[in-house]
C-alpha cells in the first residue's frame, strides 16, 4: 500500500479530456455528409436558427451549416478518451492504395532509446500504432497521387468539406446574395469538385498536409484557391507547462476553429507530449523537428550534425507529424545580412541554423541535405513548411534583403521537392506595416511557383505588445486576401509569454475574423451566407441566433447578459444600446412597411429638382423655402 | 438630523476623479514644450529609458515623447478635481481675437428650465461658465480665421504637437530609419509648420473642433496630412449607467489615447451629464443632438421640429460641444431605397430622421435648414460632423445606393457649410468587406473636396459578435492608410450592449493600433520612431522599457509576470518562450560579434557559384558535394 501510494500515477491512467472542449455548441448539431463511399463522411456543424418573429415576416429560417475543425469531439455519439485516441479516419484508404507497409518497429534509434526509458513509463501514451511507411520506392504523397491522375478518398472528403459554403447557397437560392470579390488572380471556381482539388495539388498550388501515420486526421487543404485556413500554436518550454495541458489547448484550439496546430515545444518529454497530442489530433499537426534535435544536442547548436536531425524527421514522421519546417533556405551568406538590423535573427529555427554554420564555416546541411530529406518527406508523406528563418522581428527589418534572400532560395527549394512529389508551402513573415504586405505576398507567388503562403501575422506595428493579435490580425486579413493560403496566429502573449488557454481561444478568433474577412474580399462562393444570416437575425432580434452563428456564442452572450441579463430581454424587440423607447431596428421595419404598401421602386424625385446646393446661396434660400412649402406635394406625386 | 441624512447627497459635492485615470505612466514624465508665446504650452509624455546592457553595446537610449491626449490628468503638479473642472487653456486667446461676448445667461429655453429645476440640484455641476458668442455678424470658426490668413494659437500649438515625431527624429539623427511609405495621394510635409496647418484647415482638409465655450480644450486637428486620429464613444442610455460613471469613462478613454470623445446619451439628465463631460475634458466632445431633441418629444419622432432642435443646437453649443452630427443627408428619396437591405437603417440619427420624413411627407429639416444650422455653427465654432444616417448595418448592404446617394447630398451640404467658412467632417460606415473599403475612400474625397473622413470601422465580416472592435479595426487599419482622417472606435460590446470602463480601453487601445498601423503605411514622417524604439529594447531584453514603449504597459507588464513573474526575469536575457538554454536574441548577438570581427559587408559567394538547383537532380547532388566538402573553403575566402 505504501509504495502504491508513493508511486507516481500514469498520465495513460489518469489524462482526461479537457470538458470545455466537449460541450456542445447550442442550438447546434454535428452531422457527417456523405461521399461516393460510406466511409467518406464529411462532419459540419449545423446551427439551428428559429423563425423570424410575425412583425418581420414569421419565416422560417433555414439552418446554416458552417465549416467544422472541432472532430468528434463535439459529437455527443462519440466517448471521447484522450487515453485512447481519436477513432481512425482514413486507415482502410491508406491500406488500400497497397503502397505502404507496416513496420515491426519504430525506426529512429532515439524512439527506441525512449520506447525503452522505464522512467518515462509515467508519461507514455499507452495505444501506440504500428509504424507505416512506403514501400521501397514508392511515392506516398497526395502530390504523387495527384499527379498520376488518382482523386484519393482525401480529396473527395476536402472537395465535401470546401463547397459546403456554395452548395448551401445554392440549396437555398441564394447564391446571387453576395458581393463579387477582388481575387487578385486567384481562380476560385464556383463549386469545389474532387477533380479541381486533384488539378490544384498535382501542380503544387495546394497541400494536403496527412501523413500516412496519422490516421486519426479529417484531410483539409490548403491554398488560394480554397478557404483561407489558420494555424494554431501550442508547445512546452523549459520553463512551463505539462502534457495534459497541452492535449487541452489542441483541443480547445480546434474547437474555435484551428485548421491546423502546430506543437512548438522546446522543453522536456518532446517526444511524449507529442504522441499525445497526435493520437487526439483530427486537424493536420505541424512541428520545427530542428527544436528536438537540439534538445538531443543539449542546447549546444554548434553540436547539432546531419545523422540526429535525420533522426529526429523519421522519428516525429513515424509518429504522424504532418508538415515539417525545414529552415532550410537560411544560407550561410545571408547570415551577415542581418547583422545591421535591428532585430538580427528572431526565428529560433533561424538563428540555430546561423549559429551552426557561422560554427562550422558551412552551408547549412538542411540545404546541403535537402533532396535527402525530400525521401523521408515521400516515405510518409510529410509536407514541406519551408521556413523563414530571416524572417523580420520588427517594422525596421520588413521586406530586406536578408528576408528577401533566403524567400528565393525558398522558392529554389520547392522546386526540387515538387521533383520528389513532396507537398510545400512556404512560411512569410513577420512584422512588415500595410503597404508593405503585397508586396511580400506577390513575390513569394513569383519566386515560389505558386505553392502556398503560410504567414506570422503579419504583424503590422510593433508598439502593442499584449495585443499583437490584433496588430497581426490586421495584417493577416490583407495578406489573406492578397492570396495567403494559411495564416499563423498570433496570441496576445506574443513576445511576453506562452499563451495558456484563453490565449489560445483569443488568438483563434482573432484569425478566423481574419481568414473570413480574406474569404469575402476574394468573394470565396458561398461566403457571405453566414453574414447574411446572422445580420438577419440581428435585425429582428433574435438574439439567440445571433449568438449561435457567432464565432464565439458564449463571449456574445455573455456580454449581452451583463447589461440585459433576464431571459426576456433575449426576446425584447430592443437592446440596451438604445433602450426600449426608441429603436432603429423597429423604424427600419416601419419604412418596409411604408415601402410594402407604397413599393419600393418609388421614381425618386427628378434630378432637375433636386436642390443643387453648390455655390449660389441665394438660389439655396429659395430651394430650401420651396422645399418647406412644396415637399409633401412632391413626395405625394410619387 | 434626520432631514439632513435622509438628503440625497450632491454629485458637486462627492463626485471623485477616476483613481486610475490619474496613475502615473511607469518610468514616464509629462512635460511641456511652449510656442512662440508662454501660455502656448503643448503636453507631451516623454517616456524614459534603460541603458542598453554591456554585451548589446552599452550605450544610453534617448528618451522617447509621445503624442499625449490625457490631460493634465496625468501631471502630478496639477491637483485634479472633477467637481472644478480643468484649467482653462484657451480662453485668453479667444478674448483676445475681440470678436466674441460674454452672454448674460444661456440663451436656450431648455437650459433655462433645466437651471431653474430644484429636482436636479443633486446632480448639478456647480461651476458653469458664462456663454460665450459671436459679436453679430462675427465668425468665430478656425476655417474663418485660416482664410483670413491668420494663424491662431491653436494652431501653433496643433503645429508643435503634430510635429513632435520629426522633430524627434530630426534630434536624434534617425530620419532616414524608417520606411517610405505609400500615401495615395497625401500630402504629408516633413515638418508640420503652424502655416501648413493654416493652409489645411483653411482649405477644408483639415478641422480644429474648438469651440469658444470649451476653453479647456488642447487643441487637436483631423486631417489626412496629419497624424491619424480616433474617437471613443462613451454615454448613458435610458436602461444603464450615471453620470459619474459617463465621466470616468470620458478621462480613462483620454488615457488611452482617444482624440476625441462622443457623447451618446440617450437617456435621462442628457443635458446635465453633458456638463460633466466638457468641463472635465481636454478634448474636444462631439454630440449627436438630435438624440436629446428625441428626448424632449418624449421618444416621438414625428413630433420634432426644427424649433426644439434649433434650440438644442444652442443649448449644447453654449456648453462647449465642438463638434455635431447632423443627418442632413438623409433624403426623403433615400428612405425607401433602405427597404429591401438586410438591415434597413441602423443609424439611430438616419432612422429618427427617416420616420420623421415619412410621417410628414417632408423633406428633412435638417436639410432643409441646413444654412440656418450653419449661421449657429459659426457664432460658436461648432464643427460639423455630417452624419451618415444611410450607413450600411451588415456586409450585404455596403456601398449600395442609399449610402452613397446620401454621401453625395453630404459633399453638397460641404460646399455650403465651406461657404459659412464652416469646419465639416464626414461620417462613414459601417460594415464593409475590406476590397470596398478603398471605393467608400475614394468616393468620399472626390465627392466631399476632400473635406476630413470620419469612420466607424468599417467592419469587415458580421461574424464575430463580442470581438467588433477586432472585425472593424481591420477596416480602420485599412481605411486610414487610405486617406481616413479620424477612426471611431468600436468596443467589444458592438451590437450586444453599452462599453463598460474595460471594453472601453479595449476599443482605445485597438483603434490607436489601427491609427498608428496606418501612419506607419501612409509613411508619416518620424512614426516609426516609437517602433524601432521598442523593439531595440526587445531585442536587448530590456524587458522594462519594451513594456513603457508600448501602448498600454500595464497589460504587457501583467502578460509577462503571469509566466516569469519574479523581478529577476525582467533583467533576464530570455524568456519564457525560449527558456534560458536556448535564445534567438542571443544568438543573433553572436552573429554581430562575428560580422563586427569579419566585417558586415562580406562579398556573397559569387552567384556562379551559388548552388542553382533546378530542374537537375544529378547536378544537385554533384553541387551540394562540392559544399559539404568546399564550404568551409569557399567561406573562408571571404
Amino acid at each position: 500500500m505504501t509504495t502504491d501510494t508513493l508511486e507516481k500515477p500514469r498520465l495513460s491512467d489518469t489524462a482526461q479530456v479537457d470538458s470545455q472542449s466537449i460541450a456542445p455548441f447550442p442550438n447546434s448539431k454535428k452531422i457527417y455528409v456523405q461521399g461516393s463511399r460510406p466511409d467518406i463522411r464529411v462532419p459540419m456543424r449545423e446551427i439551428n436558427l428559429s423563425i423570424t418573429p410575425t412583425e418581420f415576416g414569421g419565416e422560417q429560417n433555414p439552418p446554416v451549416r458552417v465549416y467544422d475543425t472541432s472532430g468528434v469531439y463535439t459529437d455527443p455519439n462519440v466517448k471521447i478518451d484522450v487515453r485512447q485516441g481519436l477513432p481512425d479516419v482514413r486507415s482502410a484508404w491508406i491500406a488500400e492504395r497497397g503502397d505502404t507497409e507496416v513496420l515491426q518497429q519504430k525506426s529512429s534509434s532515439f524512439t527506441q532509446q525512449r520506447l525503452h526509458d522505464a522512467s518515462l513509463d509515467t508519461l507514455r501514451f499507452n495505444h501506440q500504432r504500428q509504424p507505416l511507411k512506403a514501400k521501397p520506392r514508392a511515392n506516398v504523397t497526395q502530390m504523387h497521387y495527384a499527379r498520376c491522375g488518382i482523386i484519393t478518398p482525401e480529396m473527395e472528403y476536402i472537395a465535401i468539406r470546401e463547397n459546403m459554403s456554395w452548395q448551401q447557397a445554392k440549396e437555398q437560392g441564394v447564391l446571387d446574395q453576395q458581393h463579387a470579390g477582388e481575387h487578385f488572380g486567384a481562380n476560385i471556381p464556383d463549386e469545389i469538385t474532387p477533380e479541381f482539388v486533384r488539378s490544384e495539388v498535382a501542380c503544387g498550388r495546394a497541400i494536403i498536409p496527412a501523413n500516412i501515420n496519422h490516421p486519426e486526421l479529417e484531410p483539409m487543404i490548403i491554398g488560394r484557391n480554397f478557404l483561407v485556413k489558420i494555424n494554431g500554436n501550442i508547445g512546452n518550454s523549459a520553463v512551463t507547462s505539462s502534457i495534459e495541458e497541452e492535449v487541452a489547448k489542441l483541443t480547445w484550439g480546434t474547437r474555435w476553429g484551428a485548421d491546423t496546430i502546430m506543437d512548438l515545444s522546446t522543453g522536456k518529454n518532446i517526444h511524449e507530449t507529442r504522441e499525445w497530442i497526435i493520437r487526439n489530433s483530427s486537424v493536420p499537426i505541424g512541428t520545427v523537428p530542428i527544436y528536438q534535435a537540439l534538445e538531443k544536442v543539449d542546447g549546444v547548436a554548434e553540436d547539432l550534425t546531419w545523422e540526429i536531425f535525420r533522426d529526429t524527421l523519421i522519428e516525429q514522421a513515424e509518429q504522424g507529424v504532418d508538415y515539417f519546417t525545414i529552415h532550410a533556405g537560411v544560407l550561410l551568406r545571408y547570415v551577415p545580412l542581418t547583422a545591421k538590423r535591428v532585430t538580427g535573427i528572431v526565428s529560433r529555427g533561424g538563428s540555430i541554423m546561423a549559429k551552426w554554420c557561422l560554427a562550422h564555416h558551412r552551408e547549412n546541411f538542411l540545404y546541403t541535405h535537402f533532396e535527402d530529406i525530400c525521401e523521408i518527406m515521400k516515405a510518409y508523406d510529410v509536407s514541406f513548411s519551408l521556413g523563414d528563418g530571416l524572417r523580420p522581428g520588427s517594422i525596421a527589418d520588413a521586406n530586406d534583403e536578408a528576408q528577401f534572400g533566403e524567400l528565393e532560395t525558398l522558392g529554389e527549394l520547392t522546386k526540387i521537392a515538387w521533383k520528389h512529389d513532396v507537398q510545400v508551402m512556404i512560411e512569410g513573415p513577420g512584422h512588415v506595416p500595410m503597404h508593405m504586405i503585397k508586396e511580400n505576398m506577390d513575390k513569394q507567388l513569383r519566386e515560389c511557383g505558386e505553392a502556398p503562403f503560410y504567414t506570422l501575422g503579419p504583424l503590422t506595428t510593433d508598439i502593442a505588445p499584449g495585443y499583437d493579435h490584433i496588430t497581426s490580425g490586421i495584417g493577416a486579413a490583407m495578406i489573406g486576401w492578397y492570396g495567403c493560403a494559411m495564416l499563423c496566429y498570433v496570441t496576445p502573449k506574443e513576445h511576453l509569454g506562452l499563451p495558456n488557454k484563453d490565449d489560445v481561444k483569443e488568438g483563434i478568433i482573432t484569425y478566423k475574423i481574419a481568414a473570413h474577412a480574406a474569404d469575402l474580399a476574394k468573394g470565396h462562393p458561398g461566403a457571405q451566407l453566414r453574414d447574411n444570416a446572422l445580420s438577419k437575425a440581428r435585425f429582428e432580434f433574435r438574439w439567440e441566433d445571433q449568438f449561435n452563428l457567432g464565432l464565439d456564442p458564449d463571449t456574445a452572450r455573455s456580454y449581452h447578459d451583463e447589461t440585459l441579463p433576464k431571459d426576456s430581454a433575449k426576446v425584447a424587440h430592443f437592446c440596451s444600446m438604445c433602450g426600449p423607447k426608441f429603436c432603429s431596428m423597429k423604424i427600419t421595419q416601419e419604412v418596409r412597411d411604408y415601402a410594402a404598401e407604397h413599393g419600393t421602386d418609388i421614381t425618386p424625385i427628378a434630378e432637375d429638382e433636386v436642390v443643387r446646393m453648390i455655390d449660389v446661396e441665394a438660389e439655396m434660400r429659395k430651394k430650401s423655402e420651396e422645399f418647406r412649402e412644396k415637399g409633401s406635394e412632391i413626395y405625394g406625386k410619387i
